[in-house]
């Protein structure tokens, strides 16, 4: 089985060049202008178009079972809507319940997940602990595939992990070589917010972002980034929403620590104003923690991108019905969290970044697939244009336009945050291990085609932290 | 009972001037060039001296019961050793063990006091949380003249308070118009290192710094001033010994924060180099915490005062002789934490700040009296040369010199931190309640001559907080 | 000649008492609670009011001949409009024309002067550089007791200072113990703006801002604190308008810097929409530089006064009615620069500072009052409610109310830019020289009452530098 | 003529994978594990042995006049060192005379040039302004494949760029596509400085740094940077040396902007003490500017090097012998300036930064030579391992130990600023052009191999800069 993608500019996030791309067997097997080209292999016009890595969502949640409901995005609609979106393989999260096993919340989610129809891998979240949890993570690192590990710092009374957690667990982290992630916000005050604001009778939309300001995600953010260093550890952040928390990785970075951030496309481009909307539905439809921030903060991100202190972007896609989001009509602690976006990220980041003179393309690659893909070391059988690496390829038509609504997107939500929008610059075609899913505009997304992504542990980061680690080694003194 | 204190110059944080200042039954009674004097009023000649308000210092622990010893230093010897150098009051800490009723442990510390030469005030720690608490600290503000309680962000097991106590209790504060302080080190960490450190044979002092590096303190500082502003309440850092921690307060200040921060005389002047001292027990006698620091801290310690990011200065008086340092022979761990400073804090400060040109005369007094007694409301009973003020007075000599020892100390413990320093500057004369107490090196401290200072809740800063809040109070929207 | 004001709260930038203030023969003579009052003594009820001392406005511009025209504002019309706000003095702004002697400058600008109602002194620009002017510089310090000097680093082509001169200057100023302020625009760029946006037929005065962005004055602030903190002398920055700018100042002084910046009642408040305004009369009026700021700068310029890293606030007071506005209608270069506010700045600063719980009474006191007067060196004559100290005083209403409007304001000028503001908190009573020339709404300046100030070289800060540099003297190897 | 690197590792800023590198006709022919050789067809093996592009060096004075000599090492031996150290490529400067045609400067360095063993570059200096430099500077760009200006800001009275000059010349650079760089120090207060020690007796090499403080950088690099981003110019600082500077570069780039900065390897590893030798000639022979900086400035780099806020490194290598030194004999500010390093920044860029952990070997490929072939415009020719990029590449023995010395070195200079440091990794060979220059240990530098390198305008970031111009352009309000 061969593709040949035919007259466009490659695009990775070190190179562009013009090149032909020929797949075979799932694989790039070929680059180069002057290809020998297998007898009944496809091809792809890309003349006038980029030829870029398929996007890597390194944030979903796809079929989420949260606040009393269940996400209605499942990974087959979630992972082929990505697919029309640019998006050729997605990080989920596997959210044990505090007590439960790892290893059997690891099953649950691969047997959902069996359905992605694009490849998939799994965070698993840390939201207990006790020696068989210390236990299990090393099974799956050694055995599963799995290298990175998710903390909620949020949540109280649920899934938030405190800082003993923390500390054991990036400890833990460290030495399987496996990267620590954190949603940063402060979960005690969030909860004590939260019972404030509803004793004042503040019970709608408006008081969501009021539960969580700014400063608590920024003090999160300080507190982990702290904890990672001083246990000599890397740490990611995933969706980062704030100055505040900008400023934290800025600082910690040019301290030299390896510090990563995330952020998803809905925070560079809405702003807080949406929950001061009238119309209920639409205000709690935005509702996601963290929340949409104040004017001024998406120019933080948007900075943070450009001066390389933010390296990755994301979309939390986590989708609620009008009807799931109803659970909170009177409380809106009881809505649930969440917002779609797996399908938008590529194009509204390319509207609002590359044509907007803030990124370059090579940059927009970086940031969709690249850099998700060396921190989290699938790199270079994703997140590149090389050959040998999986045929995931999104072909960029920078000219083409499309109007972003929930009437015709491929999700399956009945809300998007990016209504109405008309973005020029989009995926025309997908492939996805060689195979053309997505040609303009016709959608064929094959139910059970993605694979599980088996990630091996230590990413190139922990070979310099090994390093710092021994020459810092502390010595007794002679006496 | 009167005294004149003639021909020399006052110095406020506000003001110098030539003026004589009369005391009349223990207050400030008259200040001016042509006084009425009293018959059979006493006379001190301060001509080519400095008048200046006597010190608080807003930081010791007078005969703590503390890692299984009781410091060596209790309320009468340390207060008589206050006096030897300036200092004229003090603010200790009650504190209770957890479970232990704030009222039983604030009677407790009341009886040990009873004996101070100088006047003192406590600080109450909230090592626990029930609603006990929460109604005791309402007790304690409204009928004993409490209005600061101290957070111990470190010390885990022992006294530590986690975030949910911090939230509780920073709220509490702000309701009662008490301030918040914390000792701002991520105990987790601390513990973790410990931990870590042993179990690699470090055992020595020199693994003390290591097990709690800067940005454990770091970390803490920005958790106690983001929740503080989350919240809306003031707080106030104690021995702010860290970069990372002056860099906290000045981020938030230039946010419009009421942050406050106190460094101690110790950390101005002394680097983590003591700790590689071959000699055990003048290692372990530095050990305190949060530790002396790497070069370079001190400068930003210096940097922070003169800039007004830190407005107090103390000196976490705690004494531990060799034989109770020996406790933590074989496991740094057990080493008592904590060092002497009370008697020779105005001294070191004068001459490594005054005599530098770092600190004017009038900044040295509010580091030393004035902000003190305004953020904790004893102004201007304390911390001024004021009509009607306490006569708490120290007359200082800029051009007297002394070098300090622990064989000449009048602290109560074989061991100085700045032994063998000459400062140039020095307490020439000290007047408590309008009492001439130490005379030109002849101490006369008076056992239970120290009342107990109430201090009324509510310092002025409050006053500005709510009217924030009140404009900042969120709205429901119209639906 | 006695005058008591008697009932009130007198408020300090230090202390605020209950207490009355008899003034005699221009001084304050006596306060207190039980004062023999003079027979013949005038009173004013100061009940319910709080007296504080008259505010100094750092920065005027009377009769100032700029850009064509003379400001519409002399020395008396000025005057007397700030004592109707409670402005008791100022410090107005000497600048002799490239090549002119400073002294023969400094004598016109007295001239001019003779009629001023309120107390007044003169800060010189430095506009060129020989060695007269090193020579004057000298003189007008001993002689005339000026000990601070302008800079304009903008105005290319016309009394811009370029670095030799700022550095010949600073230093000049730092051996005669004078204060360098700069105005800190960099003069090149603002030029080359004009001319390009001009050559884009941008005319208008929305092209004003355009011309001098944010950047352009954060430049000049890091390159005047840097040349300053080399030389060792301290620096005052007039008008602070951007984040930019704060950000520079509060970086220096973290580092030790004894670095001073002035902050206008209009950019805390105005942003740079007006720039929009289709009216060009309205347009032209807020030219000004710098210019008024995009929304966010005026909260850095709060929080910069609350941190305390900005000092003063000033009003850059320059008249110029629509008529002389109208001399750029096709060219925005050629509008001359200026607006009004000499009696508005208190009340604004009362209204959007105290009354909003950013400032308290005593920073405000400290903002519009004493700091001026202690960085100027006129402390304790004014700024100062203290025995001795000239008798300047505002009887300030908390309550009172009032509508600020160009119909009814007193000052020469046919627009303001707070036209229709109503400010709660005013100057209910003026008191100049121990005479009451403001009483509720009756203004009775008096035409050349006010005197010269002259102000002592070497304010405070020049021992502490002194100091440091004899400590920093730098030493030859021995080869 | 072929060249096949054969067995090992090749190492780009962006990639690691084992291959075999075939060169052909100076090019690199293919890339693969099963490469089809040609006959006769050179080997080297490349076992254990990292391959790299060659480094490229982009700031080189080879033969420089200046200061009354002429460095010592011309372009032929400069280039030579170059090859034995892993270096294939330079980057040096064109230096017009004040008044002198930029053209016939350019021929000159061009001249002088024909003997290069490498492929080199040249920015051209702006030295002085007219319309013809304007001209000139478009010819260069056009013509002469020049795309960058270099402006010192020091050196008042020789080659000083004041700010009218950058003002124009960042103008005309952003019109053409070419790059402004700049020495960021400020001559007047270097100037200054100089005279005044002078003055003070301080004539030796001990004062050369107190002439130029760190701030004299931060105020140049906050100056340059902030002229070039209100232009919407890029800009590009050489051989920042100070914590300062990377602070101003860290602030522009948090705020978007595209600022690039450049260190040096000398100032990496070297402190200011070496200033304090007591042998004159060791102390002069480390007189550079900038110069070598107080302790902590050199962490500050490195992790400007770590956070992506420094792109690259060079070496400044501007040669003078004991003999030239000696002409500042009596007057520190005539001792040449220069040190060497030409041969040496890969060793020592590798050991310290390699080594240690600070870097990966990645990055060190980014910063040592992709990442300047990139901002230059000569990227993937240069600074790339890929199919069709010149073969210019440096065999890397990471086991490889050296120990530097002036005794061994290749530099035609007497002096070496790493004397005794041995390192870990060391280029085994260099291949440039396809030819084997280096074969471990044995120079076959050939004389006049080097070619000059035409670099076209318009490097990528012009074309965000320009879309961002077109999105703000300014607009005329309708009235």
């Amino acid at each position: 089985m061969s593709l040949l993608i035919k007259g466009g500019t490659v695009v990775t996030h070190a190179d562009t060049y013009r090149a032909d791309v020929l797949c075979v067997d799932g694989k790039i097997h070929a680059i180069g202008t002057d290809l020998d080209v297998p007898s009944g292999c496809e091809t792809i016009d890309a003349s006038d178009q980029l030829v870029m890595p398929g996007g890597i969502d390194p944030h979903t949640h796809m079929q989420l079972p949260f606040m009393g409901t269940v996400a209605s995005e499942d990974f087959y609609t979630g992972t082929a809507a990505a697919l029309a979106g640019g998006t050729t393989s997605i990080i989920d999260f596997v959210i044990p319940q505090p007590g439960q096993s790892l290893l059997e919340a690891f099953e649950t989610w691969q047997g959902w997940a069996e359905k992605a129809a694009t490849d998939f891998a799994f965070h698993v979240a840390i939201t207990w602990w006790d020696d068989s949890v210390r236990e299990e993570m090393g099974t799956l690192v050694h055995e599963h595939g799995v290298n990175s590990f998710k903390h909620f710092m949020a949540y109280k009374g649920a899934i938030m992990a405190t800082d003993d957690i923390l500390v054991e667990s990036f400890s833990r982290c460290l030495e399987l070589g496996a990267v620590p992630t954190v949603h940063a916000e402060n979960g005690e005050l969030v909860y004590h917010m939260q019972q404030k604001l509803l004793a004042q009778g503040l019970t709608g939309p408006e008081a969501h972002p009021l539960s969580r300001p700014p400063q608590v995600e920024g003090e999160a953010a300080s507190r982990a980034i702290r904890i990672a260093s001083t246990l000599g550890a890397p740490i990611y952040l995933v969706h980062v929403s704030t100055k505040d928390a900008v400023d934290e990785i800025a600082y910690a970075r040019q301290q030299g620590h390896p510090v990563y951030g995330e952020c998803l496309a809905g925070h560079l481009l809405i702003d807080d104003s949406v929950y001061q909307d009238t119309d209920w539905g639409r205000a709690a439809a935005h509702v996601m923690s963290p929340p949409f921030r104040p004017k001024g903060h998406q120019e933080a991100l948007w900075h943070g991108l450009q001066s390389g202190n933010l390296q990755t972007t994301a979309t939390d896609h986590c989708c609620f019905c009008a009807d799931q989001k109803a659970a909170g009509k009177d409380d809106f602690t009881k809505i649930p969290n969440g917002t779609a976006g797996v399908e938008d990220r590529l194009a509204v980041l390319w509207d609002e970044g590359v044509n907007t003179g803030k990124l370059s393309p090579q940059e927009f690659v970086a940031l969709t697939s690249t850099n998700t893909a060396k921190i989290f070391n699938l790199y270079p059988r994703k997140g590149a244009i090389q050959v040998g690496a999986d045929a995931d390829i999104v072909v960029w038509d920078p000219n083409g336009t499309r109007t972003i609504s929930a009437k015709t997107h491929h999700q399956n939500v009945d809300f998007n945050i990016f209504e109405g929008k008309t973005v020029r610059g989009i995926a025309r075609h997908t492939v996805s291990h060689g195979k053309w899913v997505w040609r303009d505009g016709d959608l064929r997304a094959e139910r059970g085609a993605g694979r599980y992504l088996e990630r091996p542990a230590y990413p190139g980061v922990f070979e310099l932290l090994a390093k710092r680690a021994e020459l810092n080694a502390p010595m007794a003194v002679k006496r």
